[in-house]
């Protein structure tokens, strides 16, 4: 049997949960890490205990630090560094990788300094087209994929051929479902600014305050996201999907989310400085909530939550006073502030 | 100060939490029962034990056995009555409500033989219009909002000014927001198939799943209810608000949900009679999944998970081969999933 290469980027909790998931596919993966004594910790004692403690990994995943070896004769390569490392993986990754390799991303989050979508930004680092770059997301906690919980995530590209060739590589009977959609930018669009209602929904349940308060809250979210989806040019449907509605109810309301946590944190108190360094990894939706809050004014849509988030973590802003200030807010017509999206055609 | 007067049937959880927020509100609230050791207890002991366990109540409210003392003068007539009841509670209400009292309701279920919406059965059993019944709805446990925690909920009328005259009653700047919506068939589709995709939500938690299928299966919940929704004449958009997604994120993952408790339940193979026992207050849910399953085969529309469960719940399926069947659904385009129901117009 050939195995098919797949180069994984980088060896965090996400990216060494997919490995598993494509090493049970049958696949060769070359799990790449620049921390040498992960990688050995990888190849030699099967665990990587930073990101996943606890878990076993399959032998079908070798880890290397050696980029070129990575990627030398992959057939895919799959993307999963933190947003702000990701042009500086595509750079060292462009002169190895195969012209006809496929390419995939899993990171949830934009370029901070340009705001570009991770697509964008793999896309003129390897010098192609965006077309055929695959964006994967949807509810999927790297804790649970890597036990073999059953898991749906979608799959996004513009050339629709891409994505099921993206989906071919990941599906599986046992519990993998991979479903595709050729709405790219609002799969990306969907996944990056959950992480900012996440981190809200962390400081509404912080702060004390009850399921009915959340419920309320990731309902408004879900508009709001809706909202700069439309207006940068999404599909609206994609966002009652799963890299939607279904990602927020998988981050909003689960132990596993880091954003969740990092906004429980801060409801404590504690300077965000702190949080980050408690937690150890990356939280993707401080960074996102910066991106937010730009792309909310330069596309003029009204974005409340992403607006709070970031006076709390950028100008010192009281977390309560925050949260109060979201739930004081004047409307009163539930069909308004959902259609005020409808200037931008948000579930028209 | 004259007390605006509300009568409040039946004294269940949820209607003794909003006969709270009426006397939050400085109305006089009329709490009707059945039941004498209740009202002794209500009156007496400001507690309504066997629902609201711990909290106290509020002067404001006085409970009574008696319909005419109840309804009489009141300005306005909330039921609660769990779904089965509604057309009895009704009848016995007509003769002594005045004509131009304002009529809510806050019940989530069809009328099981009829498969009638509650406003429909209050709008007959009051010789009205469906035009000026109040539907109340959204993500709203009881166990919060008889202690203030902050909770938003959305009031529909065909009439907006009937929706506005309830938002005026129930509206208070502390902790209980209210918005409006126009669209009462909606609402009530919403609040009702909702309690169903919550018990499956508890069958997938109790058979050890986790918070990633949970996510899957909530999104094509939502997916479902708007399929229904559309083809008995609600508007999409409603889907997106309080009543549909933030209803659904309340209940699915919330441990005050007795829908999601029964699921999980009978995931662990207990018999349905014995769930139902042993929960001792009515689980909506059971009820509406057989209303829900008459009317997808009657409007022809697909909805596995309703489908499932009724097996579960009245065919005697495993639970474990219900979840296994919706995760092994054949579908693998999302954009279809979602727009299957492109015919009934979601999210168009």
């Amino acid at each position: 049997m050939v195995h098919r290469k797949v180069a994984v980027l980088v060896a965090g909790s996400w990216g060494t949960a997919l490995a598993r998931v494509l090493a049970d596919n049958g696949c060769s993966v070359a799990l790449w890490t620049r921390n040498e004594a992960q990688a050995i910790e990888i190849n030699e004692h099967r665990r990587n205990s930073k990101y996943l403690p606890g878990a076993e990994l399959p032998p079908g995943i070798r880890a290397t630090t050696d980029i070129a070896e990575a990627v030398k004769d992959a057939e895919a390569a799959l993307f999963v560094a933190p947003s702000a490392a990701m042009r500086d993986v595509a750079k060292l990754v462009a002169p190895h990788l195969h012209k006809d390799a496929l390419v995939i991303h899993a990171t949830k989050g934009f370029e901070t300094e340009t705001l570009k979508r991770m697509s964008v930004v793999i896309a003129e680092e390897l010098g192609r087209s965006e077309s055929c770059i695959v964006a994967l997301s949807g509810p999927s906690h790297a804790e649970e994929v890597i036990v073999r919980q059953p898991t749906t995530v979608v799959v996004a590209a513009q050339d629709l051929s891409c994505a099921e060739a993206a989906q071919d590589l990941f599906m599986n009977d046992a519990y993998f479902r991979v479903y595709t959609n050729p709405d790219l930018i609002g799969v990306e669009t969907a996944g990056a600014i959950k992480n900012i209602i996440a981190l809200g929904a962390g400081l509404s349940d912080g702060l004390g305050f009850g399921d009915n308060a959340k419920a309320a809250l990731v309902t408004r979210g879900l508009a709001e996201i809706a909202r700069l989806g439309a207006a940068i040019g999404a599909n609206p449907l994609t966002f009652a999907g799963l890299a939607g509605v279904g990602d927020l109810i998988g981050t909003c309301t689960s132990k596993h989310s880091r954003n969740w946590r990092a906004g429980s944190m801060l409801a404590q108190g504690l300077p965000l400085s702190e949080v980050l360094e408690r937690m150890g990894m990356v939280v993707e939706g401080v960074r996102t909530t910066k991106a937010g809050h730009i792309l909310a004014e330069r596309h003029g849509v009204e974005m409340p939550i992403t607006s709070q988030l970031y006076a709390v973590l950028f100008e010192g802003k009281e977390p309560g006073k925050a949260v109060g200030a979201l739930m004081g807010r004047e409307r009163t017509h539930e069909i308004e502030e959902i259609a005020s999206a409808s200037r931008t055609k948000w579930l028209r």
